[in-house]
């Protein structure tokens, strides 16, 4: 431990980096290391493991499986149940007008929202992980099943100018949305199956496809959908919903184009709704340390439109639409529709990844918050479970609401039971008063719709966030929310995630490349154009590019390589080609020249022109005159460093481009080395048998500056230079003029061109 | 030059490394530099540099675009043209027997592989920057023009059980040849605009996507289609022609299902052909020295074969098919048709990039080995414009052949020139002699295409060659082979691109997770588990994954970070909340207890548990006495020292993770930084507010080993412990017991639990 003492003798002085010890290529640091001798397990011992069976691990995972086995028992009452009872009821209290609301979004009546907003959130109580996000109806997802429905039962089924205030009184309206929830329940039970599968085969990274920047774009472009969809609602108006490629638009347009038939009475009651709880959500949030419970400004909102609609009777005074038939009790379980499932099978994929991202990113915030682990796969497990079993009980896809999860948490809920309360709230709902919100007006729920989308067009503000930080991740956001708005939740979804995927090819695939230089007195290596202090040593040159190597960018290294360092082997050899042929003319012509002039004439040609380029077209575009002076000795390269520090994996291309720059350059006498590769780098180097005779592990070197002593070392033993003019920077020729290794290979050169 | 010196001064004895240094971290190196300052060009600068004209920059645009005005007036007729002569010969005796027999691939009469195999080769000449590949039909993309032209125009128009062994005799056969040559020759014009417009965009680079392995299991793929595809002619059997997903096993099907048909005049006749082939390539290739030109095989199959079935009258007597009516001369140029682009542009699209890969590849091995340069833009747009301009003279899509191109430099090509003559070769057959081979037997075009085969199907060999060198390569292959067997070749080449930028995000994304060590006496840190040399310094943990940090991969990081330390933050938060928590109830139990022994216990608390995972079932699963043994002091890190020499970037959710790395461990009393971040990497960090009054500059070392000795430095300051017990190892506690700053970590962690 020499360093150690060292450090501590100038501990109280000064803290210096000292490190002396032999200069390290692979060859010779392989050397003196022994490899510890692992066995590794053999596939029969790794079964047996993992087959194993005991009690315990049989309990532990029946705990992982069904966690309420493990929580409950140990349910502090005392502590934790008046939060919970409080968190239950603000959020059921929540559920309820959300739960209505979002069932218009999902095209569907407003009971099957009642339905999702029950059965899910109980059973997640028994197979959650996450004790505060609440699960249930949200608007990106119903917004997602209403487009399948739609598009699978299309209005154009049914007259559109159709006249009626009430929209139930019409058979075929009763027939479409029938079969609309056929569609829902059906893309509920797929999704959830695929969940299911999902979780069981431990694939919840899925997710980690939704890069950030990906999901906020693909939720505003969703608020907008959310929002042009629920336009007609607000105005009263009566326009059939489209979905698929450009829905957005066609929504508008039909909108605009019907402006003129708005119900004033709609609009005026939805309005009224809005600034009603605006309001209440600007005071939750300044006075959010006083109240002991936010205002729970939605059921009011919904206790008044109700009560106003029928005490006016807006429905038939102002044909305002209202909600509508609301059947009392639960429905027997039916198994949904099979037959749908080939044409929904895309979408459902879709709706199961989506609502999966959506709860497990906010369970993790929450669990950061409060210091607990959520385990992704059975949160996967637990969201197929929900949308499976509650398929049969006719509710649509859900997942974790945010706002409804920023109450439950906020309210105090400790646990799932917060959750299961809530469920509980409108289960009595639908037995016992369900009926009561018949004559609530649409154009209210549409108001609650609309203002939860409030925190989701925030998101706009993203683009000025993202421009600063960085223009890949905005260029992620911009595709997924463009793609998003125009093609459609599914296929926007779709080419977000393919793009967000290029861009990660992107990065690797054009690296900066950049000429690496000394900070003089140290082992620290900079780019040569950031900092005045960097010096390059003369003759050396270490060239950098920050990505791996591989078949996307194997060839702009080359061609990268070349222009930065300014030495293009093919270019040099082209020259001398050149200069040995017209010495060989020279030498026919005039016979009676000395032969140690042209000897002298031949060393002149090795010295390599400073830029390829220049070389190449003056070579050719030059009278032999010119091409005299072209030859005359120039300051050169005799070492070139390779930095292999950000080489993270090479393939068989990235090998065969390194060995061909190794083999180019040493043709034109250049020594090749290479850094600070990685192990698992030069395990795969090994692999694709990129070490031969010509090519060693001498040629690796533990570290830039390694590399850097060891071309220095040799240059000194082949010349002498070195210690004749010490301290030379720049401009000066460090090539060893003639020593025999280089004419050696310079023999070889042109044996190779002969 | 500190440095310089003191090398110079030990370079006789020994080779030393020595560096005598501060300790930098991010903050004082930077304090240290001076940024060189940059005036990046103004957009209107670099306007005006590139549209900056004068006549040299004219001439030299001329010149890259028709290269032979630069090469023809300097071509050495007295060295150049005898090779080029021979060379043009051997290539366009060539030219022929492939000209007629890919056009049988192509689905159209053979005559059009004559046109093909004349018009975009002449025109190569002028616009080609590669001396030695042989432009002309090719297996391969003959193939693909074939697939489409089938789908097009099926065979199912016509009745399929004719008899005629004249098929050229029917009208009906007629009219379906002019439609396939109609789709062929629209092909052609497509894809070469295709290309043209790719040259011109200077997208070249689009080829780099096409790796090693993809092309090579892509064309083995094409090279059993073709194989399947000519058994029928090698038997002389009659059936229709697939196109599409698993045209192949249809194609085998129905041969099989008629091999009771098989003519055995044609099928001895196509034996012969191909065991003459197989002597013919094994002479030249064993003889390769030997012999001055190589032996021209093909021609003198097709010579004999057609003698012997004029002199035998094989198509009469023997019902064999021949070649049949081969129109003299040329024809008058026509407009494709354009009406069939929709249908065949996404078949254009692989053609174009399948053509000029394959040409752009042959030509970088020839200009490699010759030492010249090729223009991959240039090739590109020279591609176009035979493929354009050939298509008005009806002839289908080609690019470079493997096998003439490899001949037309083994016999001594030197230019274009070559190329040139063997097209004027197939020039003067069109117009002369081109009804002599009237009588040729299809299976001889068979058997040549056949034999031309063996190249590919030997690349079967490249899964032994991958299974050693690179798993995922393999994969690329099979995935690449199969998809373009039963996907057909175009949705096979799309798969296996997919595929291939698949591998790469995987490769980012899992990395390899190590936990690192010092070699003693030295700055170099290897895996730990790797040599048995490489140390621990107690208390700290060096972490590494060998990839960037972002999206895909952050999860991962942060899990494999607590597992692969052995300390999850959330785990150790829980067992101190819980172990507070009863530190609580004891106080208020018996409050006669003495205050310094509970300061004591919270002291204890403070230990964190070797492994977060049994601290974890342990907190939930002991009872109160078994707790007390669980807060034992125990063995721990203090710091935490993330490498970042592999990583290349970080993005948004990348900075988010790392940030909230360092949060949590900070909460429980580790200390981490960050050693090697490179400069861009550091950039994109600032760019994402990842610095503030919490994470600074400060926590970024310029080297792992500078992070280590800023550890100790910190550590020695704090307790004086390293310099009490030098050189300890592994098990003893650096942890600093009760300094001011943990304490004070300590309370603010546990005010946040509150």
């Amino acid at each position: 431990m020499e360093h150690l003492q060292e450090h501590e003798a100038s501990l109280e002085q000064t803290q210096r980096y000292c490190v002396q010890r032999p200069i390290y290529n692979e060859e010779l640091l392989q050397g003196q290391l022994h490899r510890r001798e692992r066995t590794p397990q053999t596939l029969r011992q790794k079964i047996a493991h993992s087959c194993r069976c005991s009690s315990k691990k049989a309990k532990s995972h029946l705990y992982s499986c069904i966690p309420i086995l493990k929580w409950l028992p140990r349910y502090p009452v005392k502590e934790y149940l008046l939060g919970d009872i409080i968190s239950g009821i603000s959020t059921g209290v929540m559920q309820l007008p959300q739960g209505l609301a979002y069932a218009l979004l999902a095209a569907v009546p407003p009971v099957f929202g009642l339905y999702s907003s029950f059965y899910p959130v109980f059973l997640y109580t028994f197979f959650g992980t996450s004790k505060h996000i609440s699960i249930g109806t949200f608007a990106v997802i119903s917004m997602m099943v209403g487009g399948v429905a739609v598009r699978e039962v299309p209005d154009e089924m049914i007259p559109v100018g159709y006249n009626s205030t009430n929209v139930t009184d019409s058979l075929d309206f009763d027939a479409r949305d029938t079969k609309r929830v056929q569609v829902a329940v059906t893309l509920a039970f797929l999704s959830g199956i695929i969940q299911l599968c999902l979780g069981l085969l431990r694939f919840g990274f899925v997710a980690i496809y939704l890069t950030e920047p990906l999901v906020r774009g693909f939720t505003t472009a969703a608020a907008v959908h959310v929002f042009t969809s629920q336009l007609k609602y607000l105005l009263g108006i009566k326009t059939s919903r489209y979905s698929g490629p450009l829905s957005v638009v066609y929504s508008i347009a039909a909108v605009l184009s019907k402006i003129t038939t708005t119900n004033i009475a709609a609009l005026i009651v939805g309005l009224t709704c809005i600034v009603l709880l605006l309001i209440g959500k600007e005071i939750n949030l300044r006075f959010k340390k006083k109240l002991p419970v936010p205002i729970p400004m939605e059921i009011i909102v919904v206790i008044i439109g109700t009560g106003v609609s029928a005490g006016m009777n807006l429905s038939e005074s102002y044909r305002v639409d209202v909600v509508g038939n609301i059947p009392q009790g639960l429905r027997a379980p039916a198994v949904p529709d099979i037959q749908l499932i080939p044409a929904i099978f895309v979408d459902a994929i879709a709706i199961a990844i989506v609502g999966f991202s959506m709860a497990v990113s906010m369970a993790k915030i929450f669990a950061l918050k409060h210091g607990y682990a959520i385990d992704g796969n059975q949160e996967l497990i637990a969201l197929g479970i929900c949308n499976f079993v509650g398929s049969f009980f006719q509710s649509f896809s859900i997942t974790c609401s945010m706002s409804r999860s920023l109450v439950q948490e906020s309210t105090g809920g400790k646990t799932q039971i917060a959750g299961a309360l809530s469920s509980i709230m409108v289960l009595l709902v639908i037995v016992a008063i369900g009926y009561l919100f018949e004559p609530l007006p649409q154009t209210v729920l549409a108001a609650i719709v609309m203002v939860n989308l409030k925190g989701m067009f925030k998101q706009f503000g993203d683009i000025a966030h993202f421009w600063r930080t960085s223009k890949i991740e905005l260029a992620i956001w911009v595709v997924a929310f463009v793609a998003s708005l125009f093609l459609g939740l599914d296929y926007g979804l779709l080419t977000a995630v393919a793009f967000a995927m290029i861009t990660v090819i992107y990065r690797t695939q054009s690296p900066q490349y950049r000429i690496l230089g000394q900070i003089p007195d140290t082992d620290i290596y900079c780019d040569v154009e950031e900092y005045e202090e960097v010096k390059e040593y003369p003759g050396i040159k270490i060239f950098q590019a920050n990505a791996s190597l591989y078949f996307a960018n194997s060839e702009s290294y080359t061609s990268a390589l070349k222009k930065k360092t300014g030495v293009d082997p093919c270019a040099v050899l082209a020259a001398r080609r050149k200069a040995q042929k017209r010495h060989g003319r020279e030498i026919k012509k005039a016979n009676a020249n000395d032969v140690e002039a042209s000897v002298k004439h031949e060393i002149a040609n090795d010295e390599l022109p400073v830029n390829g380029r220049f070389a190449e077209a003056s070579v050719q575009d030059m009278s032999p005159d010119e091409q005299e002076r072209f030859v005359e000795p120039k300051p050169n390269i005799h070492s070139l460093i390779l930095d292999f520090t950000p080489v993270n994996f090479v393939d068989s291309v990235g090998a065969k481009t390194l060995k061909s720059i190794i083999k180019e350059y040493k043709e034109v006498g250049v020594r090749v080395c290479i850094a600070s590769c990685s192990a698992p780098v030069m395990n795969e180097l090994t692999r694709l048998s990129f070490f031969d005779n010509t090519v060693t592990r001498e040629w690796l070197f533990h570290s830039i500056h390694d590399a850097v002593l060891a071309s220095l070392v040799q240059l000194g033993l082949a010349s002498g230079k070195v210690s004749q003019e010490p301290g030379v920077v720049g401009e000066d020729v460090l090539f060893p003029q003639d020593s025999p290794a280089t004419r050696d290979r310079k023999l070889s050169a042109s044996e190779i061109t002969a």
